[in-house]
């Protein structure tokens, strides 16, 4: 058995999706348990247990206070002590659940995981870690993807270290090739704090640094794993989802414009459903924060039922995997 | 007619490249002319002048240097004066050419216009400008996309007035929406770069600033100009290439998977054709370096002859627009 926490208040639409998404993901898996944190009247309105035969599986548990998607973090970690979130973390560290998932104030849920968790030894700032897909079918792991607005080259050292055994761990890969998210291939190229942070890769031997890449490269095999600071690196993810779902609109819009193209959108159906199932940002909903003593899953706050199901289903993923163990061992 | 100094040494394949691309946009434009600017022996080598009736609108400008690809730009201002860049630089100064076009070395290209065109009054540091498409057909100018690897708050608000005048002048919009991207579209996100550079838009009167946008926003219609610092910017812009790629690849190889897949891509040809117009990174090669006096294209250095065309016509059009004057009058 895998039991999640889930914090069922976060996110832009709250219980209406992270309710139905936590049924959906019971019944996907048959070995997953839930503990459901939230205000009792929110969780009673969005879920009707008669109507639901795996909710023995699921525990509602009441949570007095919401962490607002807007609200300061560190307001959040002092005042909110009895919010969903919160309580969501304090059974991680109790050992009740093996991971937390959450699609509420990302700031806020940084913070308050590293209070009530801790780092892992040696590592100073956690990172969130997404995997990109690739042509060769692999993935590319990428961070940070937002948990610092600004990094210096000693972290982003340490985010290539957690990089490597996260891809380890999840991609099984001996070795995996670590690169440096640059504005060019040249070591010329790029700001100090990149310079300084290809020294400190460099100079690592248990690293196969493999250079400076552009972000063209996210896309390509040309690395693994690749490091940026937090700022760009939500920059460049969140440009992929805009990006990613602007095409798939572009699509839809071009064959729906007559009938011609409205017929051959419906014969082209099963080989559009396995392209959505690559592109669609949806399916890949869910990043890690990693560096902390506990699996801690980010849902990206507007995620619809099916785009919080993968987030879940990728924390008991982590869960089985005993991620951060996993990476302190690493270290 | 409108005549354009093209660096036909440029890029990482040179004249194989470039000189077919000038023929090309020689055909298309009866209007233009070219001088074309290269060692003689690589532009004879990649042309025939007998076999191009256009020719006589073409003028081809021995050249005795290149700047390489890697090339430190202060070495190449220093040492090329006779590079094939810098002579397409000098014309355009000297008043024989309306605009510029080069696949070179971003760096050396800057470094060396700023010295022979020099800034246009009030601005310290040229932006590279591009526009990306939107669902509603028109575009989102984006800057700076590498020119700077950092830029202060001040040079941010700088853009943004630049950023103004391009969406004016190109677009027609009467008081382009003005935005700044941030990791997130509160006001508390963020690092201090863009809280500062903020402030200083919003106490300017004559921008109509909308507030921090996400990476998600480059492709909706929150803003007309997107202001961001040129690491940002660049990575940004190579992310967009490197997926709109990657989803190319991915659809024409999953209906390439089976007959059936092959004989529906016959039938929607049409319409394919017509995505990949709106989403083929390669339509939109060519980015502006503005806060110059002068028109000066940068190609991206891997451009095939479509799309290194593709920059030649964007250099045409910026020339006829006479787009450094008129960035100046609304500056």
């Amino acid at each position: 058995m895998v039991t999640l926490a889930v914090d069922a208040m976060g996110g832009d639409h709250g219980p209406r999706i992270t309710v139905p998404a936590v049924l959906l993901a019971l019944s996907a898996r048959q070995d997953l348990r839930v503990l459901l944190f939230g205000r009792q009247q929110d969780l009673a309105a969005a879920f009707d247990p008669s109507a639901h035969p795996q909710s023995d599986r699921l525990l509602l548990v009441h949570a007095d206070e919401v962490v607002g998607m807007a609200e300061s973090p560190s307001v959040a970690l002092r005042s909110k002590k009895q919010s969903s979130m919160r309580l969501m973390l304090d059974a991680l560290d109790a050992g009740q659940v093996d991971g937390c998932v959450s699609a509420g104030n990302t700031g806020a849920l940084m913070a308050i995981s590293r209070h009530v968790l801790k780092m892992s030894d040696g590592i100073e700032r956690p990172a969130i870690v997404s995997a990109l897909p690739r042509p060769d079918g692999r993935h590319t792991f990428v961070l940070d993807l937002g948990a610092n607005v600004g990094c210096d080259s000693e972290q982003l050292h340490q985010f290539a270290r957690m990089g490597r055994a996260v891809a380890r761990v999840l991609d099984g890969l001996p070795d995996p090739r670590i690169a440096l998210l640059n504005i060019g291939s040249e070591d010329s190229k790029g700001n100090d704090q990149v310079k300084l942070a290809q020294e400190l890769i460099r100079a690592d031997d248990q690293l196969n640094y493999v250079g400076f890449v552009e972000g063209t490269d996210l896309f390509g095999d040309r690395a693994d794993v690749v490091v940026c600071d937090g700022f760009v690196g939500n920059v460049a993810l969140k440009t992929v989802e805009g990006l990613a779902r602007f095409i798939l609109a572009e699509i839809r819009a071009t064959f729906a414009s007559d009938w011609r193209g409205r017929l051959l959108a419906w014969l082209i159906r099963p080989y559009w459903r396995r392209i959505e199932a690559r592109i669609n940002p949806g399916h890949y909903n869910g990043a890690a924060l990693i560096g902390l003593r506990g699996v801690v899953v980010k849902s990206h706050g507007n995620a619809g039922e099916a785009e919080f199901l993968q987030a879940l289903l990728l924390a008991a993923r982590y869960a089985e995997k005993k991620l951060p163990e996993q990476i302190e061992q690493e270290l």
